[in-house]
């Protein structure tokens, strides 16, 4: 089956035959969230597309066709991965040139109309109702920066960090989609941290920071006390996203010892609207970081390249408006895989479910161009860097734009892409009428 | 209205007429979960009292008793506490011996014979759906004790914890209703500490604990951005759980540097079952543990007697059957009010569902028989406590039963209290079909 389409899909889209990435939409037109698939510059609507008989030729989905109707995509998802592979493919052929099936969509333009809508139309949701999200730590590299800055380059990594992927459960409730603006934080900060006593102050986070990762949400629950295998913690993901991990590394450094960060990182974690699919991944696996101790069993993978080679870049936009990409890097970039990351985090028996989060931990690669949080980039803030317009920066400002950007493959007419993951930072709310 | 009921209430039940908790049961006959209420030995269907006019003369529940027939707390919760407070005093009006509404249950045998189920034909579920499950740290006591052990009494406290609540982000998906088997966790454990380069075995836990604590259920919802503040959080908390965050000390003391405990604390949670209101603890309020130093205003409450004086106990049950009570003690033991955590907890905009619950952190008291978790007591392990019938614990063994009481008031007529939170160790499970 041809990967060229019928419908024009712009050479550089994110959103080629290749990929099939699902979302949660909505319009003005039709406020109600649904699912769709993203194609080109169109979002296709599946819940009218299931109405009007669009899976007519794809009898495995018929009896589930109501998982369409959702206003989340976790009941498709729960479908597992065989059915998506087969919904995905199924799409695929309806979109492909020479279509078997050009009467449900090539040659129906009424349908096209009803079904296609311009993705400038269209208002994306949070794709998936996320029960819990864990945060792991996983980029080395940005791990052995921020520990060298701390505690300076022999110490950098802890003793556990190469002998399991170190991660946080993090907060569901602020897992926001692309393009919610994020307010500034406030909290509790040690000004002065020699000082004794130490006496934290009140105030908005002056250290406001950015964390390049990538998401991955579940597809398959386990039960308490029931860990999920190595070996089978692959069918266990359904999709990957972009992720920023906002986080106040001042209001952390106060708070974080010893139950870990909290407040530093419960205000937002945004993700890119638009899964894509374990399958659409699966031509751009390669290896990643080399371990460099040998693993406990539990958290050995039969499969040696098990990192995806997406290229990542942030951007950064001031409020006055010139774009600097500020990182680009890859997401091999990575100690542990997302299975990894599975099989570890229920090996106790913690049971997870549809919908649930896994961060990656923020992706940095060697050089400082390559660095996926400001905290690294400046150096806590040591080292400003240096903007298109002449604007510096250490940590985020208000209004300050940053949008991140994913990207497999090199043929331009078949990229399976991310779109972007966005957030704009507003100015602290005033609390005085609130605590006053 | 007199506190008497014209239904026999056994003197000491947890569950007077001063009581009326909310909890979801379900019946061998009726096995779908729904909202009830404990009342002496009793069970108070809400679903059928509903369907058979119960609340006919209660008009302000009337719009919305829908709410009593789902499968959890989270509707009725949601509609706020002026109105949690009507319905129980209504409930406490249709049960009072002199009640004005005599015709709707007390001289209607047939309708009690239907709504009015023993308990103990009951079985109790999750009461809410949570969707985020913080622990703090807020047992200063405890927290000394721990810290004392591996850092000495000079720095046994961090330089954070007066001035703030210590808390981390919970595991939801583990948390069960009492009852529920805990199977003991597996993982990563150091068991040479002290060799270079640490090496981690893969063990099931050898240090299995116990933390007695309090956990509270929020109410109301609030915006991403939008703090709540301290004057408003009470109106927030619905109300209150007894709470057993099972801990594996070996498991986090290898993990926990430094994003804090994870595998540790994801393995199970244990709630009690019937959630007592704030109303109903309003007149055990008291002081706790005195403040050392001036908090920053955010966190500043009005009143004074703002801790729930709880009297505690905790049991355990050896397979063998002879039950030790091994530490009592009073939830007045802590730094931080859930209002207060709440403050803290969405300072930053962080935002709070229906449903999420508050863990309170460990509660000890001064006294080595107050003390909530094993650790403490036996001080890591060092000096084994001795149970009747002879067996010593250092940790939690397999086949072992924990039993949390708590019940405020002295009047056998008139307490307030929690019933139970139970949980059994089971054996941890074979991994080999699993890893091999
Ligand atoms: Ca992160
Ligand atoms: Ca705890
Ligand atoms: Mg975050
Ligand atoms: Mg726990
Ligand atoms: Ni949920």
């Amino acid at each position: 089956m041809s990967l060229r389409s019928w419908l024009s899909i712009p050479r550089g889209s994110h959103f080629s035959l290749a990929n099939i990435p699902f979302g949660i939409i909505s319009t003005d037109a039709s406020p109600k969230p649904r699912p769709a698939v993203a194609i080109g510059d169109y979002a296709l609507d599946l819940e009218a597309f299931t109405a009007k008989n669009g899976f007519s030729a794809c009898s495995i989905i018929q009896p589930h066709q109501t998982v369409f109707s959702q206003t989340t995509l976790n009941a498709f998802a729960a479908l597992g991965r065989p059915i998506h592979s087969v919904v995905r493919k199924y799409i695929q052929s309806v979109f492909s040139e020479n279509t078997p099936h050009s009467e449900i969509l090539k040659s129906n333009t009424s349908l096209q109309r009803e079904v296609l809508i311009p993705l400038k139309e269209v208002k994306t949701h949070l794709p998936m109702h996320i029960g819990d999200y864990t945060d792991f730590y996983a980029g080395r590299n940005h791990a052995f920066n921020v520990g060298s800055m701390f505690r300076g380059k022999d110490n950098a990594l802890q003793p556990n960090y190469n002998h399991l992927p170190v991660g946080y459960h993090g907060r569901a409730s602020s897992v926001v989609v692309s393009g919610t603006r994020i307010r500034r934080p406030q909290g509790q900060i040690l000004e002065n941290p020699v000082a004794t006593p130490k006496q934290p102050i009140f105030s908005p986070c002056k250290k406001l920071d950015i964390e390049l990762e990538l998401g991955a949400l579940v597809c398959k629950p386990n039960k308490l006390g029931e860990p999920i295998t190595i070996s089978a913690a692959e069918e266990n993901i359904f999709g990957v996203v972009l992720m920023n991990d906002w986080s106040a590394r001042d209001i952390q450094a106060w708070e974080y010892v010893p139950l870990g960060p909290f407040n530093a990182k419960n205000f937002g974690t945004t993700i890119s609207p638009w899964i894509v699919l374990v399958d659409a991944l699966e031509p751009f696996m390669t290896k990643g970081l080399s371990q460099e101790t040998e693993l406990l069993p539990y958290l050995r993978e039969k499969r040696k390249e098990n990192m995806y080679d997406i290229r990542l870049q942030v951007n950064l936009t001031p409020e006055s408006g010139k774009t600097t990409t500020i990182a680009t890097t890859s997401s091999k970039n990575l100690l542990f895989s997302f299975p990894q990351m599975l099989a570890h985090h229920s090996i106790t028996g913690c049971p997870m479910n549809v919908g649930d989060l896994l961060g990656s931990g923020t992706i940095s690669g060697l050089e400082p161009t390559e660095r996926g949080a400001l905290i690294e980039q400046t150096w806590n803030g040591k080292d400003p860097i240096r903007l298109e317009g002449g604007e510096e920066r250490t940590f985020l400002e208000d209004g300050d734009t940053v949008t991140i950007k994913g990207v497999c493959g090199n043929n331009e007419d078949s990229l399976v892409g991310f779109g972007e993951c966005v957030g704009t930072i507003e100015a602290a709310i005033n609390l005085q009428p609130h605590i006053g």
